[in-house]
């Protein structure tokens, strides 16, 4: 049974394109209020982990230990566009637990952000592996290393000790148990896959951290409240998280994953979403999970992050010859 | 009943993002040789429409009273890179039947090949509708326009005489009567929607003419054979119609659109394939119609086009950490 149908594109008088998916919403007691589609099937939510993944960064005492600013656990929770603000601000932090740009195991990649790739061309530089996007997760992983006294080498392998903290965080948190089906992301973290119901629950306690042990729900709270303060950090210049993050004004804390994951965590209303587009396309994780936080009135009507869920599709000549626009049934 | 998965890419042990389709496999008799998915509902075929949008500008004689060379031909088919080889033939072009870049009704839009960006921002310059991936096409229909001794201006709009031979050629060509569902495209010239399997069908005829009006079946064996001829001024430099029409050595014309739409001529076989994948996304497209050009013998086994088909997936270390595949419906 195929996922429905979450999002579309019209041209003219026809629907262009559609993207299929699954979403679902969960509030802290782990009950699914809202979902669409196959919800119960594992899949891998790639950089939406991201907040889960920094967690016991947070929790284990390292973010205090090394005076962790919430500007830098924003960035532990990034997936940033490699703009001066980041690549800066991943460069100290770095220094100061000791490390440098070669210890990080991602390698680097091409930029997003137009103005920064051609800066870096005019000054003759290629990008590092601080521009990775993932470059500040990276550091919160040597972080944590440093903190519980084990060897930063290696500590992207799944058998590392960092690496094992953050999969007992995602499977304390889901209750899923045994080996969670594992990819190599491409910064080379390993990412965990969970059904999307799974992941939605999860997320929950971070809107919702009450009943759990007070250094957990403090962590979950910091996180969240760091992402919060700090949209343009997560993502960068234009980009979705950092659009809908500043439209939620504190009632969301977004992130975007690859292959058309995207999350969200409510804290003012207990909720938490997730969802995943099949075909992986970010045009359609965008534009859902705004119509999504739309739907909970977590962003106001007429902001930019509606623009997402519904807008113009326009030509080289700027006319408007279709729209994008949220499914009837996601709508419904 | 949705289309069923055409193409898929996989990380560790997962399918972590599938796309479906639909797609044809026609002759030149009408007979549909293979097909899978919905080949009935109208979708627009994008760029890929081109080869028969510039038919009218061969068939009227206005490429031959213009003296067009092939290389000329073949950028009327085109949706090239706005790398220097393409934008200045086009420019050429326009000057020798009293045109300029004003007279192109497609905008500037940003190009897709870098080291054309960064050369042009070495010298200040910015995009202009030379540029647009579809100026050659224009280029075309005021060609088309100057032949016939009509106004230039105007030319992208559907009640113009040169879109007007347009449609008339498509229906003629797929047998479709009446007003087809039509959308702008990005360039702002119309674009007609057909069902798949009747696109493939009319393509089906450029592969084998025979029995055509001998000016008709002309127009189509110099189309052809100068899209063989010109992989790179078709597409560009990486581009995937470059890649598959130089491996293929004069077995297929390929033609890329938006959106996910994909069509191939195989003039030694009399073949023609139309693909779309629901999603509109541009990697299936490739790996799904490189799967079927592998099918028939198009293209050589080992070469780049089956890459395109069935490859590896790498991260930012150049780890392979999954693969982009055919489905196994696609295979079967």
């Amino acid at each position: 049974m195929p996922n429905p149908i979450l999002f579309e594109v019209t041209r003219g008088p026809l629907v262009e394109s559609a993207h299929r998916g699954a979403v679902a919403v969960a509030n802290a007691r782990g009950e699914i209020l809202f979902s669409l589609g196959d919800v119960e099937t594992p899949v891998y939510s790639r950089s939406s982990l991201k907040p889960i993944q920094a967690l016991p960064l947070v929790e284990s005492g390292a973010a205090e230990a090394f005076d962790l600013s919430d500007e830098e656990i924003a960035l532990a929770c990034a997936s940033h566009s490699g703009e001066p603000m980041h690549t800066s601000r991943v460069a100290k932090w770095l220094k100061r637990i000791g490390c440098s740009e070669a210890d990080l195991a991602c390698g680097p990649h091409p930029l997003r952000h137009e103005a920064t790739v051609l800066a870096m061309h005019d000054k003759g530089e290629t990008p590092t592996r601080l521009h990775n996007n993932c470059s500040g997760k990276h550091t919160g992983f040597l972080t944590l290393a440093k903190h519980l006294g084990v060897p930063t080498a290696g500590y992207e392998r799944a058998d590392h000790p960092v690496q094992r903290a953050v999969a007992a965080a995602l499977k304390d948190l889901t209750g899923l148990t045994g080996d969670l089906p594992t990819g190599i992301d491409g910064c080379a973290a390993p990412n965990f896959a969970t059904p999307v119901a799974a992941l939605a629950r999860a997320l929950a306690r971070f809107a919702d951290p009450s009943g759990l042990p007070p250094k957990r729900a403090a962590a979950m709270t910091r996180l969240v409240n760091a992402m919060i303060a700090h949209p343009d950090l997560v993502a960068g210049t234009g980009r979705s998280d950092t659009v809908m993050m500043r439209d939620a004004k504190g009632r969301a804390a977004t992130k975007a994953g690859a292959e058309g994951f995207y999350i969200a965590v409510l804290p003012h209303d207990g909720l938490a979403i997730a969802l995943k587009i099949d075909d992986g396309a970010g045009r359609a994780a965008e534009g859902a999970m705004a119509a999504v936080l739309l739907r909970y009135g977590a962003v106001p009507k007429g902001s930019e992050t509606e623009r997402l869920a519904h807008g113009p599709v326009k030509n080289t000549r700027d006319t408007v010859v279709g729209e994008h626009r949220p499914s009837a049934a996601l709508l419904a």
